[in-house]
């Protein structure tokens, strides 16, 4: 007897056995480590559903377009602005995996913090080159920032900023979160809007961007909106650099002795607990049972970023 | 009519002109600033209570022996180290300002912690060199280290050991604490005796150092009990150095990226808030008045480390 299932191309090989199988007792699960050449070809017009990390390389503008049976795409990286929604048929469903590595980057978020606001980076490479060069200030105390009592701005109020602001609140921060769609939440304060985006920046004494990267969110810390800042204020962006107007700014930060920087590092340890994938595959079964999926993206909201 | 007040002898610059005011209410109150030489001579036989930062270079071993009706110390540092407790007459009560900068050195505490976690310097030095040295081990996420549900061991649970297990409990660590007088506290298990010790070190993923440094604390942390410990745990020591046997550590560690090292800087900046000053004075208003002071110390447990 014929499979009736729908089809499933799994783009990626961080999916594990366990995990394929899970997949297996709802579709045809293909993946695309063993699928190649003319298989692929063959493939690609009964693909109904794809499971990705980042989209991959191997699937082209050109092989998009013979997916004409596609109607759900599942990603396992948190965001989607890697996703070509510019090629992508209106009535494809793109989940997001939101939430998926949210603890694991609020602590990166908080280490970034307490690392400028202490002057962690600053003062460790003064002692290893016994150039002791930290004023004694004791009169000032400006020698390190102090974060109790102080204000946490967050802009974005999803997965990550939630769980920045549980943490933060343990250090006795008070928490102004901007977010558009406000969910009350213990000890933060919403803002919304223009007016509200510019009092998180002009209130705050730290502040975490945690926003998806969208058509809305790009450069969205631009110099307009920095010259608001206090002159004090720590800024982290532990989302996507395009959130901030770099081209004007990085060439001065990056000399800057209070500027720390770090490589893409927090997600691929939250990938290896596991998590990630298990949220993500147990999403595409909600979609291939004929469920809901959660997470929905609004393709209107994407920009087509991705260079293929 | 002469006074009946008890002399004060204030012994630092960091007591502020309200601060001597509140305690010119309850005592004749004379400072190391303004007084030298035969002034000096003169008060010192009469001083009753002595105020000090750490211990005033100008008061010698020769100094104190002319200190003859001394009955109180009091400590705006919290550790009492500084103190020449061999050359102290046995009826001087000397308190610390134990928890005075509790909250401030927590901080830091986590600062150094999650800079460890989450290689901060070295990941940092990596991108501003361009050296991008960083091995993608998506497989093995050993990238950085997640804290959540992870054992942090907290050696000593005074003022700094509960804000730091407070703190932990924000990003979901599960806290082990050791320490001879068993408070208890939400969710952290106490542990007591060489065996105990033996059971933090052996299980923690991460350990911080909070204990005073006393004749038992000194060295505490040897090659012996850090040969249990896990060897990818993260040690913090936000207390004094020598609670770790650094001739035998120092040179190796500091070669090793993952080591980080800075200068007594969080002390200060809570100096700078007046919390310390305030309760020092508070303290010290306590004893004016014959009400028993708190965070007094057994003279027993202190070496006579500082150098005069």
């Amino acid at each position: 007897m014929a499979s009736t299932k729908p089809n499933l191309l799994v783009g990626t090989d961080v999916v594990d056995r366990k995990n394929i199988e899970r997949l297996s007792e709802h579709s045809k699960v293909y993946t695309l480590a063993n699928t190649t050449g003319d298989d692929l070809e063959r493939i690609l017009p009964i693909v109904d559903v794809l499971l990705v990390f980042s989209w991959p390389r191997e699937l082209t503008s050109e092989n998009l377009q013979k997916m004409s049976g596609l109607k759900f795409v599942q990603s396992i990286l948190a965001g989607v602005n890697h996703i070509p929604f510019a090629n992508l048929n209106k009535n494809v469903i793109v989940s997001s995996n939101a939430g998926a590595y949210s603890d694991e980057v609020a602590e990166y978020a908080l280490a970034l913090l307490l690392s400028a606001a202490k002057r962690i980076v600053e003062l460790h490479v003064s002692l290893r080159e016994e150039k002791w060069t930290l004023r004694r200030t004791l009169d000032a105390g400006t020698e390190v920032t102090i974060l109790r009592d102080k204000v946490l701005g967050i802009l974005g109020f999803g997965g990550i900023g939630t769980s920045v602001a549980r943490t933060a609140r343990g250090f006795g921060m008070l928490v102004y979160a901007y977010s558009r769609r406000a969910k009350p939440a213990k000890g933060v304060k919403i803002f919304d809007g223009e007016d509200g985006l510019s009092s998180v920046l002009r209130e705050s004494d730290a502040v975490v961007l945690a926003l998806p990267l969208t058509n809305q969110t790009t450069r969205i810390i631009n110099r307009e909106r920095l010259s608001v800042m206090k002159n004090t204020c720590v800024l982290v962006n532990i989302a996507r650099g395009e959130l901030v107007d770099e081209k004007a700014l990085y060439d001065q930060l990056l000399s800057l002795p209070n500027f720390i920087g770090t490589p893409h590092v927090s997600g691929p340890s939250g990938l290896a607990t596991g998590r990630p994938v298990q949220l993500a595959v147990g999403n595409t079964i909600r979609f291939l049972k004929g469920l809901r999926p959660q997470n929905i993206v609004d393709p209107r909201e994407y920009v087509t970023s991705y260079p293929y």
